[in-house]
């Protein structure tokens, strides 16, 4: 019997009659002849709401307790789910990681998935049951309760589609699909058919919020078909797949914005070997993750600057590791810039479009935006901006870069 | 070291300011050379809340999925506690039922200990760490998640005693004791310094609502020394023990009064042989506890009548129950009346002081308060009354029994 996962975000549980609605569409699918399986996350601002009941009670909580605090939410939302598909005369089983056995490392907060056992679920479905998994929450080897990130309930639901054999992971969201830009701050943007994992990923990895970056990564390397889609309407979503079928032509896919940036800067670093591995090794040992370095300038004598840009959550911890390493390495001064956005555009063989860069560039002066930086790979164009100008340079590369244009040609056909 | 329970309750947790003052008196305990395991329920009416969660998706909830919900409101608990306690500088670490091997059977909502694993606690122990633990929860042989009725983070904190050899179970509360009566309903009631296990059991069994009557259980048969007393002060409260000092020339002890009583009526049995067995059997396979049996007239003929009384929250499942067995049995009807308390004295060796019963019929007949039933123990005499005369069937007792004088005699002594 084919086997399909449907992951419901927060959006889409956050009233009892949601939940009714997301039980209805999976009961749907299973008689339609489907074994289905639910990875549902926390209920709207759940999550939200418990790390604010932590920091009443602790300024830095440990974060063994952080993830034995906040996987109360997505326990609360499975529960509830089995319940409406009960409701609906239909059997349904909720499991925690520990029962299901997903099983991760140690490192809470941003655990990775170690492996995935399919006994119990295998046997729950042979029972003719729905069953449902607790996103975001894996068990570490010892029995310890872990989390993924936020957003990690996308990876749950692409990690467990892969480990079943699933013939597509459906991720249900409060928006109909991904978009050549966030339609909140673009209004022109469209909605995108279908997309390659690789620009998927990169466009989750630039700032879009619709699907998790490490759950694209597990689709794309088990060939997970993912479709993203409204769980408020039937009509079809986005398919993220190997090779899109058409379109491909089309260079830019979409344009992004990441806000929650910081760059770091270190001045004065001693120029010896060693010394940038030493810095990046325990950034990564602290779980800080260098999201690009922007600039690495040799002065040519004994001292280097360099600067990289962080998530702006991860700034303490940086700054701890810098200002200890500073002391440690003879680093002059460290510097942290948290007002700054990233812009991105992001579409299959950029390099080749060479046109592409120059177009961004110009457009961005033309509006009088300065651009502090620029990193670019085979399929992303990056420019660190000003956080204030971010929206607006947003729009201006969703026009500048044609994708305002796709809806006139359509709308005119 | 000598080890210490502390169990605090949901009113010890209701505020970030409530749980740091709980935190402090773990670590003063620790300070004071104790090892110390905690027990906590959920924050305030998080249980509630939960369980009303529950009623908007689904009328009759399943019970597995109710207990995976509602053991998520413990473990929000343990984890803040956790963190006020490492906020204030010590090291603590919370464990669910799961990862102690606190094992049940699988009664959900209802399940009973079978066993409890010192393997986990003496580690944490042993390492210098305050063990929090998640009251009311449990897990079955199998792995699933039971919870083990409404109160039962007191029986956690017993039983835990038990096994670890705890020098005292201390329970913290709202009120700063055990009373000769609620303080709420009768102003003239008493704190009760000590208190026997036996006379406490009674007392939680009749109504007390200040321990639960299975913590009680595993106090007294693991001899486990039982402190109830107040989180917002300093003074002691009542210890419960095997034999208390002194006072035990005072037969009665306390009154109590239970509210929330349904009398189901079992009219025109036939009268056969197993009838009444076999009610009470498929009852008991339904959980629904019968509370007392309050009448069993035979006509002398081919039919009896018979009537028990059952907790109200079970009316729907014994109506169920009694209604099936009807149509199988012949019995002639089923009435139910759910308007009923209990009104109890609570003492030891009250059958062999005979005037206890006559004061008692003799003050409610002299306050014009009906006796529906009445039923005695070695240590407990009940009576049935409408639910409207309750409070003033307690303070009419309270004040018969000569409990109102033990203050009037303390104040002028």
């Amino acid at each position: 019997m084919p086997l399909v996962v449907q992951k419901f975000g927060g959006t889409s549980l956050v009233t009892a009659e949601r939940i009714h609605r997301a039980a209805r569409r999976a009961i749907r699918a299973k008689l339609e002849g489907n074994h289905v399986v639910l990875v549902v996350s926390a209920m709207g601002e759940t999550t939200d709401e418990l790390l604010s009941l932590a920091l009443q009670v602790c300024y830095d909580p440990p974060k063994r307790e952080l993830d034995m605090l906040l996987t109360t939410g997505e326990q609360v939302s499975i529960a509830l789910m089995a319940m409406a598909i009960d409701a609906a005369g239909h059997e349904a089983i909720s499991l925690t990681a520990a029962q299901l056995g997903l099983v991760t490392d140690s490192t809470h907060t941003r655990a990775r998935i170690q492996r995935i056992s399919r006994d119990r679920i295998d046997r729950e479905l042979a029972g003719g049951k729905i069953v449902i998994v607790a996103g975001f929450q894996g068990i570490d080897a010892g029995g310890e309760i872990t989390t993924m990130g936020r957003g990690a309930s996308d990876t749950t639901a692409t990690a467990l589609s892969a480990v079943l054999g699933a013939e597509v992971a459906e991720i249900y969201t409060d928006v109909d699909g991904v978009y050549t830009a966030d339609p909140r701050l673009v209004p022109q943007a469209t909605k995108i058919d279908e997309i390659s994992y690789d620009v998927m990923l990169e466009m989750a990895a630039t700032g879009a919020s619709v699907m998790h970056s490490r759950a694209v990564e597990f689709a794309k390397k088990f060939k997970v078909p993912v479709h993203v889609r409204s769980s408020l309407t039937d009509a079809s979503g986005t398919m993220v797949v190997t090779e899109p079928s058409g379109m491909e032509s089309v260079a830019v896919r979409g344009v992004t914005l990441k806000e929650d940036l910081a760059v770091v800067s270190l001045i004065g670093i001693p120029n010896t070997p060693g010394v940038a591995a030493g810095i990046f090794s325990e950034l990564s040992r602290c779980h800080v993750l260098v999201d690009d370095i922007v600039q690495n300038i040799h002065t040519g004598g004994k001292l280097a600057n360099m600067g990289f840009s962080i998530n702006a959550t991860d700034t303490a911890e940086a700054r701890a590791v810098c200002e200890r390493l500073s002391a440690q390495l003879g680093i002059e001064s460290v510097g942290i810039d948290e007002s700054v956005s990233k812009v991105s555009a992001v579409g299959v063989g950029l390099r080749t479009h060479a046109t592409t860069a120059a177009t961004m560039f110009d457009a961005l002066a033309r509006a009088e935006i300065n651009i502090d930086n620029i990193s670019t790979s085979e399929i992303v164009i990056s420019c660190i901006v000003r956080r204030t100008d971010g929206p607006k340079a947003l729009r201006c590369l969703h026009s500048a870069l044609g994708l305002d244009r796709i809806v006139e040609t359509e709308g005119s056909a």
